[in-house]
């Protein structure tokens, strides 16, 4: 038989625009002869659909959706996903379930059992576990249906009592298929792999498995389904960052026509950058809007999310703000227009000066003598923010932010000021990584000025500032941070590696305390697998460290 | 046996804070000859600690905690809250447990069963589920000791499978006892004495229930503690919004000297107001703070703030700033004037005129002839926002934020403008709530001038303009919001309901619009059942109803 894995990118609540590109997906694959197409985890109303699934609305329109789907799905069959409601009285209202369709009907409806509700996941806020399993039927024999987290508990220190497919492998199913909304990180696509062949050893089959693929809003997924045989041997491996639908023959117990791959690893640097491609691409695209603006300091930050707006939405949409002061230095300024000149995209100059300048008369008679502090600095990144956002709100540009992860984690930005914009795009990416993005977008010819990326890095906020008056260099401030942020190690075990106790301690101390600024700073592009936003939620008036 | 409740306000994180008030409690209560002193659910480290709990550190600590409370706890016993290690291999790493303490030693661990997973709780997230119960031991009877949600679960639709007083009850108790972190909002005290009555009466069991009491950031508990006889009467109800130990008898199978009392119902604008001042004095006495600044528009929201944060902090910690405008009608500054006199605050008056001319002639390269529209309108905003934030950075103030619910719901406001912020106090509360406030503040005498509660709502950005130019009308606005928000109801069903068709479409895409504002702002102190924050949580880039 023929099997179509359908990869392709949904929008959360979107159902026309979902059920449309399902049953086109599903009429092209009948026209190729495929008999059974596969489609993602939640593909009928899009992942994350968080509370709007608490909505009986928005339930009633997945069904509506699948009813329909079910409609024009006849000469094939398909696997959907979709939220459904839980029959029983005691227990969540939910299910996260997979319909099995068949010449036009529902045959079969599949429960998922375990529901991730860790870092940005949060399936146990709706769904009931589903406690009795069932394979599919189809044209005589058993396929071993289940959702995502359901083949993640393997191996030891598992995270769930039962894993579904134990129950599954008494029936005797021919292989495994498994729709999943796996989010990326530059860690996943390979735990994904040593997970999935783990499964077909564990239980002797082959297995389909197909991911959604797509940015919603910060949560990136990247695609990359994948094919086993049943000694765990990857067979393919389906388009990272784009849709794809791909149609494979399953018979004799195995899938046809394919030699065990290896991997394609590709560096984590590579995957990040298609990530916030397709993360701004996506933002826009689903949120209607085509035109991005930021502030372009002459720094490496605002460089990188000028280059990855411009190849995410074509230099033309791109409008980069220069907006020096009076600490701006020259080479700022050259830098700034170098890169616009590179990349082809829009500017306009808008010195600050004068504004700062009306600020600090109009504070003059509550401020009398007060020397000038961290008040007059943010004034200048404020000021900033009102002419980035006056652009925004006049010509409908949607304004880019452009922190990263290292100022974010210990709070260095200005709220309301350099912290303002819709998006953040480098807020999951620490600061020596950003260096490497610079390296990897200039690999074929120079996009972002050397300059840029040679001169030590600096807010500009007074005469001759530098990022290192007030935190440790970079290299070994990321270094840290990577230890508390991403793996959670206490103070004493970072200060045991070798790092200044003082440094460690402050730094630490400095993460607890941004913590209110970060409640305020927009979305993040998740690209790591300990982001800020959802997936790490920490009190903001707590003491720890603090 | 004598049995105090000990009710407190803890401080998520502060070991050192939390074990001094616990083991002083302990002190004072074996000195009146109490045998046992009960503290709240997860006492030793505040609640919610959210993410502090995927810490080893942090649990470690919590361990030394309560074994410091051990060893203090002689000549009486005592029940606390802690997060504790799950021994097993398989299952989330973390119970949510209970010490029995008795002489100096831990006797017997109890494991929360039900753990919230909706609205603001994330428990599943971090805590395995109890599947083992047993009651404590004391004094030769049987206590059924439960935390929280465990008693929750009773009559139609439960959320969970199986009850743990379920089991309990086969040891015959002779007394519940439940510890809790149960917060606040104007609906929960009724509830609470509904569902832990009808526990008593299915168990034919006494019960004492001790609450946490203080605010954590956003969620405010509101203590509130309860003693009931076995046919589920309510015995005695401690304070509400204040930390509270009171000694009870219990012999005989009941609890003595208390006869039936009824719940001492307070209205919802009383409770709100309480809170509100709790959460105030709270977020700063916790994070540190000491000093409040707030702009002062001459309107109710920004007048009741500042009543409300000169009731929390003092009149003499609250600095308003008056930040008149072109478009500010000389009312608006008298009503200010007039308020800040009747508190007896600081307040400064610092025009924004001046910076707006200058951001509208910086602009002018840019904005050519192009009409005045929001871009200017938003201008004014965020300049009042830079002039706030300067006060705040010059001379430690913290931010108060005066955006309504009717607001935030719809995105009336402007990001880093109004919308600035380090708390937001009226975030939760309707515009027709907030008349109802202003009244309650005015009980006894004028406080908030009479004129800014009657005169039309405006945001006077433009000459003339009034709410009621862009908005329906703010009664019928907040009951569309209502059902909307609170009630989840869907569209076609708040227009069966005789609203204006085309008012509730637009009214639900603009609050689905305003997601991406709403991510940006300050927390909200949470006061109804559904409020904007952690227990709401929404896709930014979706679209549905959009």
């Amino acid at each position: 038989m023929k099997i179509a894995l359908a990869q392709l990118n949904f929008h959360i609540g979107n159902f026309e625009s979902n059920t449309d590109k399902i049953i086109g997906a599903i009429k092209d694959a009948r026209q190729k002869g495929v008999d059974l197409i596969v489609f993602a985890e939640l593909s009928v109303c899009g992942y994350p659909a968080a509370d709007f699934l608490e909505f009986t609305e928005f339930i009633e329109l997945c069904k509506q959706s699948a009813e329909k789907i079910a409609k024009a799905c006849t000469g094939i069959a398909c696997i959907i996903g979709l939220p459904t409601v839980n029959p029983k009285v005691q227990g969540k209202d939910l299910y996260n379930s997979a319909y099995f369709i068949e010449n036009g009907e529902i045959r079969q409806k599949i429960h998922k059992a375990l529901l991730p509700n860790y870092d940005v996941f949060d399936e146990y806020r709706y769904f009931e576990p589903a406690v009795d399993f069932k394979c599919i039927d189809f044209k005589g024999q058993k396929i071993a249906l289940t959702i995502c987290e359901d083949l993640w508990n393997i191996n030891d220190n598992t995270m769930y009592l039962e894993s579904p497919m134990d129950i599954l492998i008494h029936e005797n199913p021919v292989l495994m298929i498994n729709i999943a909304a796996s989010p990326f990180n530059y860690n996943h696509d390979e735990e994904r792999i040593l997970i999935l062949g783990d499964n077909c050893r564990k239980y002797d089959l082959p297995l389909l498995y197909v991911n959604q693929v797509g940015a919603q809003t910060e949560i990136i997924f990247d695609g990359g389904s994948l094919v086993f045989d049943r000694e765990g041997q990857l067979l393919d491996e389906m388009a990272y960052f784009a849709e794809e639908i791909k149609v494979y023959e399953f018979s004799g117990g195995k899938i046809q026509h394919y030699a065990p791959v290896l991997h394609d690893q590709q560096n984590d640097i590579k995957q990040i950058h298609d990530a916030l491609v397709m993360g701004i691409k996506d933002y826009f695209f689903k949120s209607g809007f085509s035109k991005a603006v930021l502030g372009l300091s002459g720094g490496i930050d605002s460089a990188l999310v000028c280059a990855l707006a411009a190849k995410a939405l074509g230099a033309e949409n791109v409008m980069a703000v220069l907006m020096p002061s009076e600490y701006s230095t020259d080479h700022s300024l050259k830098d700034a227009s170098d890169l616009v000149n590179n990349l082809g995209c829009k500017h306009e100059v808008i010195p600050i000066k004068e504004a700062a300048i009306t600020f600090e008369r109009m504070m003059k008679p509550v401020f009398k003598d007060l020397p000038f502090n961290i008040a007059e600095e943010n004034i200048q990144a404020r000021c900033r923010a009102i002419v980035v956002m006056a652009m925004s709100n006049k010509f409908g540009y949607i304004l880019l932010n452009t922190s990263n992860k290292s100022e974010c984690a210990v709070g260095y930005g200005t709220l309301y000021g350099d912290m303002a914009g819709a998006v953040g795009v480098l807020g999951d990416v620490y600061k020596t990584q950003c260096y490497k993005l610079a390296e990897y977008i200039n690999r074929d010819h120079e996009i972002i000025p050397i300059n840029t990326i040679s001169k030590p890095p600096s807010a500009e906020l007074r005469p001759g500032q530098k990022d290192s008056d007030s935190l440790p260099e970079y290299d070994i401030l990321d270094k840290i941070l990577y230890q508390y942020i991403e793996l959670k190690k206490s103070s004493e075990s970072i200060i045991a590696q070798g790092f200044d106790k003082e440094m460690v301690r402050n730094i630490l101390k400095m993460v607890n305390s941004a913590e209110f600024k970060r409640k305020q700073t927009p979305p993040i592009l998740r690209v790591s697998p300990k982001a800020f936003g959802s997936g790490r939620r920490m009190p903001i008036v707590g003491k720890y460290l603090g």
